[in-house]
C-alpha cells in the first residue's frame, strides 16, 4: 500500500521497480551532448514510415519493445501499458500500442506525461493492480511543428526563449518483482497559472509549478536538496530551469549544484535550439538513456525526477488563455 | 489492495465508494428522454463564457462542484482530480480545474474517458493513494464541432451513422469511506482496430471492443449477462449498440433484456441526432443522472458501465488510418 506522507507525496513501502528502460530517437538528438545514451537511432526521422505522424508512433513503439525486450519480457506480458503525447487526441500513443493486444491507459500532461505516467503506473504496481507495466512517452519536431506552429517548409523565426520539441521516445517496464532501480515516492501537482500567454515561453510557464511540485516534495519528506544526487526537470530548459533556480534562491534554498534540466541537456549550444529540448519525448530519453544508465552503472544513487508540462493548445492561445503549468515528479533509487 | 482475477478484470476487496455525482447538460440533452434526471441545465449552451471552449470548462467546472459538493465536501478537500475530454490538448479540462489547486491527472480515452477516470480512480482510492477524488469527463457540441469537423455555421450534411456530439458533463466524487454505492471490479480495456475508416461510423469502430471488454468482464468473473440489472455501454449509440447485440449473438449470448447505451439513452427519436449521442460527457451525465439516481434510489443494484471510445484525430483520418475502439469498464453495485 502506498502511504501518504504531508500533503501530497506517496510513499510506497514496496517499491514498484524498473525492469527495462529504452530510448529512442532522432539524428540531431544523437549527435548532442548525450550522443551514445540513446538504445535506438534513426538517421532521417522518418522511421521508415510515411508520415511524420506515424514515424513518431514507430518510434514510441520502438521505445516500449526495447525496454520490455531488455527486461527479457514480450510486450504481451504486460498488464497494462501507459502512454501519451502531444499529438491531437493522443494519436502517437494509440497507433503505437493499437497492435499490442495490452490494456491501455491514455494520459495527457503535455511534457509531463512520463513522469505522469512513472508516478500512475508505480501507484498501480504498488496497489496490486498489475504485476508488470509499461510507460512511455513520445514527441516528434515535424509532427508538433505542424500541428503547432507551421508548415516545415515555411521556416518560421524562432524567438530566444522557444524550445525545440525533440523528435524522442522513452519507455520503461515497472513491475512489482524486486530489481535495484525502484521508485519509492511519487507526488502529483497541482496546475499553476501564473497569466504567462507566450507560446514561445513554455519555460516561463512551467517553472512555477516544478517551484511548487519540489517545494512539496521536500516538506512533504523532510529532504532538502543535497540528500539528491541529482533533481532533474523537464523540459523547463535554459529560461524556466534558471527561474526554478531563483525562485528557489528566494527561499534561501540553492538547488543548482544538483539541478538540471533534460531540455538544457538534451542540445548542445551549437545546434540552433534556443532556450532548448521540449516534448514529451525529451525528458522520457533523457531519463531512460543518460540518467537510468547513469543509476544502472551506479554513479547514481537518488535522483528526483520531475516531469513538467504546458497546458494549453493552439486555440487555447488563439482566444487569449494563459499557460497552465504542472510538474509531476516522481524519487528513483538505486537499492544494493 | 486489488485483487486480479481471470486475466484482466481488478476486483477491490474493500470497494471505493461513490460519495458524490452530478450531472451538467445543455437544453438539447436537457428536453430528451432523461429530462429532470440532470443537477444543472444552461439554456443558451454558453454557460455565461465567451467560447464554446471556455464554456465547456465551465461546464465540467460546474459538475466537479455539484458533485464534491452533494457529497458534503469542497473541491479543495479532493486529493485528485482525474478529468479528460475531446479537445486538442484535453484543454477543456486543464481549465476547468486550473484554479481548484488540486493535484491534476489528465486522461485521454475519447468517449471512454469517464470509465477510465473511475477505473483508474478506485485503484488509487484502494491503493492508499487518496481518500478522496473527482474523476470528471465533458464534452460540447460546438466545440467538438468546429475541431474535428465543419464550422457551425456551414451546416455540413451528416450521414444517418454519425452521432451528435452531448453537450454534457458528469463527475463522481469517489472515497474510501464506505457509502452504499460502491466500484467493485474494474478493466482497463485493450484497443481493437477492425479497419473501420469512416469518421461518421464511430459505433462500428468502437462495438468490437466494447464486446471484448465485455467478453474478458463475463469470462473473468463467471458472470452472466444476466446477472446485472443493467449494462451500460457509452457511447455506441443505435448502430455500435446493434452491433454489440450481434456480437454476443453470435456467441449464443443475448444481453438485450439487460443493455442500454448511453448515446441511444440521451436523445429522444424527433430530436435529428441521426445514430445517438457521443461525446466524453454524453455517458458521463447519463451515468451521473440518470443511472446513479436509479441506483440511489434503490432501482438498480448492480450495473456494468462500459465507456467506449473511438480512438483517432482528424489527422488521422485524412492520412487514411483506421480508427482503433477501447472499452473501460467497471461494476458498480448498491450495498444496503
Amino acid at each position: 500500500m502506498a502511504q501518504r506522507i504531508g500533503q501530497y507525496t506517496l510513499r510506497f513501502d514496496c517499491p514498484p521497480c524498473i525492469h527495462g528502460y529504452a530510448s529512442v530517437v532522432g539524428k540531431k538528438e544523437a549527435t548532442g551532448p548525450l550522443s551514445g545514451t540513446f538504445d535506438i537511432v534513426n538517421e532521417d526521422s522518418h522511421f521508415g514510415q510515411k508520415s511524420w505522424e506515424l514515424a513518431e508512433s514507430k518510434m514510441q513503439q520502438l521505445a516500449i519493445e526495447t525496454a520490455v525486450h531488455k527486461a527479457g519480457k514480450k510486450v504481451e506480458e504486460m498488464q497494462f501499458i501507459l502512454a501519451g503525447d502531444l499529438l491531437n487526441q493522443c494519436v502517437g500513443s494509440s497507433l503505437a500500442s493499437v497492435q499490442s493486444g495490452v490494456p491501455y491507459l491514455g494520459l495527457y500532461g503535455a511534457c509531463s506525461t512520463m513522469a505522469e505516467g512513472l508516478a500512475v503506473g508505480a501507484c498501480l504496481v504498488d496497489g496490486g493492480c498489475a504485476e508488470r507495466l509499461a510507460a512511455a512517452a513520445s514527441s516528434h519536431f515535424c509532427s508538433a511543428e505542424r500541428q503547432y506552429r507551421f508548415p516545415l517548409a515555411y521556416g518560421g523565426q524562432r524567438p530566444p526563449t522557444a524550445q525545440w520539441t525533440a523528435t524522442a521516445s522513452g519507455a520503461v517496464m515497472l513491475g512489482k518483482e524486486q530489481s535495484h532501480l525502484q521508485i519509492t515516492h511519487a507526488i502529483l501537482g497541482q496546475m499553476v497559472d501564473m497569466g504567462v500567454k507566450d507560446a514561445n515561453n513554455m519555460g516561463a510557464a512551467m517553472a512555477p509549478a516544478a517551484y511548487q511540485t519540489l517545494s512539496a516534495l521536500f516538506q512533504d519528506t523532510g529532504h532538502v536538496p543535497g540528500d539528491f544526487d541529482r533533481i532533474i526537470t523537464g523540459d523547463l530548459a535554459d529560461v524556466g530551469g534558471g527561474l526554478l533556480v531563483d525562485l528557489f534562491l528566494k527561499d534561501g534554498v540553492d538547488i543548482t549544484p544538483v539541478y538540471s534540466d533534460c531540455g538544457s541537456m538534451l542540445y548542445g549550444d551549437d545546434q540552433d535550439v534556443h532556450a532548448g529540448g521540449s516534448g514529451c519525448g525529451c525528458s522520457a530519453a533523457v531519463l531512460c538513456g543518460k540518467l537510468l544508465n547513469d543509476m544502472q552503472a551506479g554513479q547514481l544513487k537518488r535522483l528526483v525526477f520531475a516531469g513538467t508540462g504546458a497546458l494549453m493548445s493552439p486555440t487555447s492561445i488563439q482566444q487569449g488563455q494563459a499557460i497552465a503549468g504542472i510538474c509531476h515528479a516522481v524519487i528513483i533509487e538505486r537499492k544494493d
